[in-house]
């Protein structure tokens, strides 16, 4: 499997189980409706670990913009794979989103409200402040790409990788574990304020396929805000591989 | 141990736990009654990583025909191994079945509601749309075979195990806990329209216990949907197989 | 330290842990009143880990007179060493059941309930019916036993292991893992009808203990009760052992 | 990079993220408002366990006074090193508090209730008796402690480490995964007295923080409890110490 591919297929698969559990806690008539923010955050968690996992053999399993520029920015990967890896990203976040939908169909027909539907695609402030927002999503990144970078092979921390010889984290199977179990505390400790996008495939992506389907009902796919979450986090990744070039 | 023994134990202790979570939380009177999804969740997460790693050594703890079947289609078992591995599985999930309700036999007859009931055997849609149904356990069982291949041996993957040479998957006690995961994620994330059966033999071989035995006030056994969970979870392992041929 | 002090100290922390997040749970005042049947099977799943890494290098951390029993029965533990064993944990669970009331002193005060404060010691049924709550507590240890042997060292599945020549099961830290999730996988699955004593030493020491402590308001012990935790678990226990002996 | 700096990164995030949920679940119009107690003893398992990851490879992660203060006590830290790592911890602290306020800021304007606001920084007595809550906090950080100095490596069992020749603890990145679930464990059932501060530098640092901080309509910032959580851990963990040097 190609990095391209994996990269399509990981964050796939972050998407499907990621904003599946959403879609089973706020949409109406699920069985895990108003199952709370506990099963939302463990969701994302085990969500970043099944996508992680999954592509990890072939492409390191960034599955994350925010990550590849970090890893561009830490001088570990040449700016056309950065560009490669986020294309293939959001390309996986856009399907992943469509099968979402198409799994909860009955459930969105079932939803009277519309930012519930639209939760089920991308993220939104609790209290509207872009700015506040913006900050949050900075912080939420950097609180999740400094600790990968902590974690990860010797070889990345000793900085003797020269550029795109290898883009793979060095994590294995289980060593994902640590990762989900990051993603599972954000979610419950910095997820309180913008939902905790970090990604900004995860939000652009799904955002796109809200505005595109014929969804009944649906609001509009606040385009507004759409670009919080995707500045935030590649600034917050940026900042965490200057930090971790500061400390190491 | 033989290997049908193994599967036979595994899937017993699979039901045992897994439907044994669900009269917990479902049936009334009991210390787990109203413990909402994320309990469901995680009790059926805890069943796979049991049941898998009693049978692990011994059969490769597939305890699950779909994940068989696409063993099968993966050209990593036989037609003889795979019909020998569904017998045993039907068996445990009988046993485990009949286990649970002589478990909760109390909460039975304490509980009014003969859904719940039901649900502690069988799965049901929250919406009944058998097609759209079918759909959700294709998605579900591609979602937990395809990342289970994607995690086992090289050998596996590399394709240069003779048919029935081994029919483990290769993956050691902990090992399971990925697995396990897995199927918490599934069951937060896509849980929440079918109640992901994801096997058929979890989902026929209780509905059989419930029809046998002679439960109070027990409503039918809802054989209108009994072919979804079957067809579905094979339609998606095979899918699975062929999409984890594509990609090797 | 001695196999003797390590069951004492693994047996105490149990309980600490274990009694401790039924306090927590179900005393008035505290900060996790009413949080609930997860948070009760995922209390007792930690204490056990908690428990069982502290004793493990040193006594292979049986924790519970059912596991040691079972061993006797597997012919792995001599009855001298088995019966020290069980005092140790007798001792144990009770310095553990002072000390959670001691932690608790105000909340038990703050507590009108008679109930709520004998389970913070010990087990009783949802639904009274002794022999009912005897096969419950038989399943939930051989739930218990069969799989923790199934996981233990190769030496031990194989049989040629002297008796005495060494008690321990083998887990290292992270391996004492699965017995953990085995553990929050029973409460869940299999602790709605007695609460899951599936250890005689963790119901009978706190029981004598709520005998013998002064608490004001408290209920009687429920002696016509006691037996069955002692019981269910020993037969449970060494059912499992013939089992595993049948199937290895 | 340095212990100094190791201590000062690894317990900013143990605030960060640890605050950070109670921050979440506590204050008004957050997402994950009144998301239990579970929540919280979960978040902070994770605060511990990505704080401790991040500083092990630089400075073993004690990130608690506690921690570093029984290494003293157990000869195998100086005096010199252990009031360097305190002060690394508190100025870690600090830190960690002013980011929660910072990323929760809107949330603290939307919040009535002064005592939540101060649960956000700093720990509180379920029921006021300053004596019972350092007896709660001895226990709880020696049930952290002990089990702590039982999982690390030999050399510091065995005793034939000379002081500061290494200060880690010797656990690697999975390694920490049994920390994290005692600290998940110390909050499930003996966080319900005082809400387990178990670190001195976690409840001090943020509490200067609290009564800085220009926040509107808050409360005092409950200096009469303050020496209670920095007393309590110290003296359990001195204890801890001490019954490591009496059992090994």
């Amino acid at each position: 499997m190609s990095a391209f591919t994996a990269e399509i297929i990981g964050t796939m698969m972050l998407i499907l189980f990621g904003n599946g559990v959403v879609a089973n806690v706020v949409l109406e008539r699920t069985k895990g409706n108003d199952a709370g923010w506990l099963t939302i955050s463990a969701g994302w968690g085990v969500a970043v670990f099944i996508g992680a996992f999954c592509a990890n053999e072939f492409s390191g399993a960034h599955i994350n913009p925010a990550v590849s520029i970090a890893m561009l920015a830490a001088g570990k990967l040449s700016l056309g794979s950065t560009i490669t890896y986020i294309i293939a990203q959001m390309i996986g976040a856009t399907i992943g989103a469509v099968l979402v939908y198409l799994f909860y169909r009955q459930h969105f027909a079932a939803t009277r409200d519309p930012d519930a539907m639209l939760a089920c695609f991308a993220t939104a402030p609790a209290i509207r402040n872009n700015l506040q927002s913006f900050l949050c999503e900075v912080v939420g990144t950097f609180a999740l790409v400094l600790p990968i970078f902590l974690m990860v092979t010797p070889s990345l921390i000793q900085g003797d990788v020269p550029v795109d010889s290898d883009p793979r984290l060095g994590l294995g199977s289980l060593g994902y574990l640590p990762v989900a179990l990051l993603v599972f505390g954000i979610g419950m400790s910095l997820g309180g304020t913008t939902g905790y996008a970090i990604n900004p495939a995860r939000d652009l992506g799904p955002r796109i396929v809200h505005a595109l389907l014929p969804i009944e009902n649906k609001r509009d796919s606040d385009w507004g805000y759409a670009w919080v979450p995707i500045a935030g986090p590649i600034v917050g990744g940026t900042l965490a591989a200057v930090a971790f070039h500061l400390l190491k």
